[in-house]
């Protein structure tokens, strides 16, 4: 079976993490990678886009009851009707997750993932200290769209 | 976006059972459309296979929280970890439903779709009768794989 | 901890099955049973206005992802925001389930909770029958409020 | 219906953390507050007895398939089956979050609450910063157990 790498990241993105995630889709799709994403606009979007410009497989996990309001570019919807719950099978189903950017949601797939033992790579996503002031580790930062996918390939749950 | 078509049967299925899902799971992907089960074994295996026999894409929606007990031959994994609730993800994924003979969990399927309104097409699956004793109406009954297919495609939600 | 009891049925339910659940509420409060339900009209109502008639507890798991359209009665609200997912919430969140009437939504949560190992006693509800025309067997039937309550109380999982 | 408070943190929590949660549990429970928690050890079960002393009424919404592995004390149990997911239901049932302490579940409540409307207090709990290294505000933070429940219940959704 193919490697699947989540990709999460705030649904209003600027256009640099766009940008970004539009590179890291056709990175993953170049890899063979099928992308599990949440279907939406801005960074979900542009991932789809890149992967799909380079053949590449996109899967949406949407929060709501309908395909009406998936991305139109998706290969597949997998509707859940779950809301916010569905941040939690996004994460399960990827071998690795590749966050662009930080939003509340997207936080939550980061604590989500990390807590369920998927391996998370940050591209400008937000940091965590705790109450003395000390840095959260568990993420794996990285400067670039290529350095992301090279370290999430290699992060990768077999 | 690809028709998607959700195919739901019991784990424990008779020889004739995993024949019949077989074939629709050939039929299906030669309408090019996209197979969602729940990617265990008995008649999800067998239309896994038929599927994929004849090039098609198959997404297996999993109740556990791991990759490693889903049928081999799935095109993606979806990792739900919410047990039995899974099964409305998966009827809620198709824009219409074939069920393959009978059991609980297919029968939650069979609720849970029309409850939520998708079409279900059913072949050789449990009948219902209310407490008067008169059937129970919803499922469109059909006697032949082709059938099942080619009724499923019919009524599939736009 | 005190025994928990799920009790489902039709949101659109008949004046006799409102009066039936309004009788298995006070009978369940008077054994000091909590009672679970999805929160919402008909049976649910109805259950609801019985046990807390009687000074019971009954806590409703609704499937929106607000308070505001629960039942005015409930002693608390469990919101789900999961839609049809959170009747496989309902059914494991009783030692045992009492039906009263059927509906495809009922049925799910027959089918869900027989699938899960939860002992389902039904009032009215639908029956089934296997492709070969036989019946399915799982579900005890009872013919009185109080039977419903004597049999779920006496099956409850311990 | 009475105010309900859900109370999340860490189920490997310090001794101060797990003296301000019981603090927080009577704290809730005199002001007739329902308090619903995670079911589990830590912060989950020093809220539990603190609540319980002062006769509080505790659900505990548990990630796993029984109601066995649930804290002894709680008053009702709620048993999803949906893994992590369930953290959606604790912060969605909550008319507001207190959090006590930092773990990556934990962070995940935080995260989703707000995401999801719900008002959050943290003492003790995790900072974010953004990519510029800006702090990310929506946590109302405080001091001490009392400052805590009294914020909380001032912030509620109504």
């Amino acid at each position: 079976m193919p490697l699947q790498v989540a990709v999460c990241g705030p649904s209003a993105c600027t256009p640099a993490e766009a940008e970004a995630a539009r590179t890291i889709g056709r990175l993953l799709a170049d890899a063979g990678a099928i992308v599990i994403c949440g279907g939406g606009p801005g960074v979900m979007e542009a991932v789809t886009e890149g992967a799909r410009s380079h053949n590449g497989f996109v899967i949406g996990v949407r929060p709501g009851g309908d395909k009406e309001d998936a991305a139109p570019d998706l290969s597949a919807v997998i509707v859940t009707n779950l809301g916010e719950a569905r941040n939690a099978i996004i994460v399960r189903s990827g071998d690795v997750v590749i966050v662009v950017g930080g939003s509340w949601g997207t936080l939550s797939e980061v604590a989500l993932a990390i807590r369920g033992g998927t391996p998370v790579v940050s591209l400008g996503g937000w940091r965590m200290t705790d109450a003395a002031g000390d840095p959260v580790t568990g993420v794996v930062e990285v400067a670039t769209p290529e350095e992301a996918v090279e370290v999430a390939v290699r992060l990768a749950r077999p």
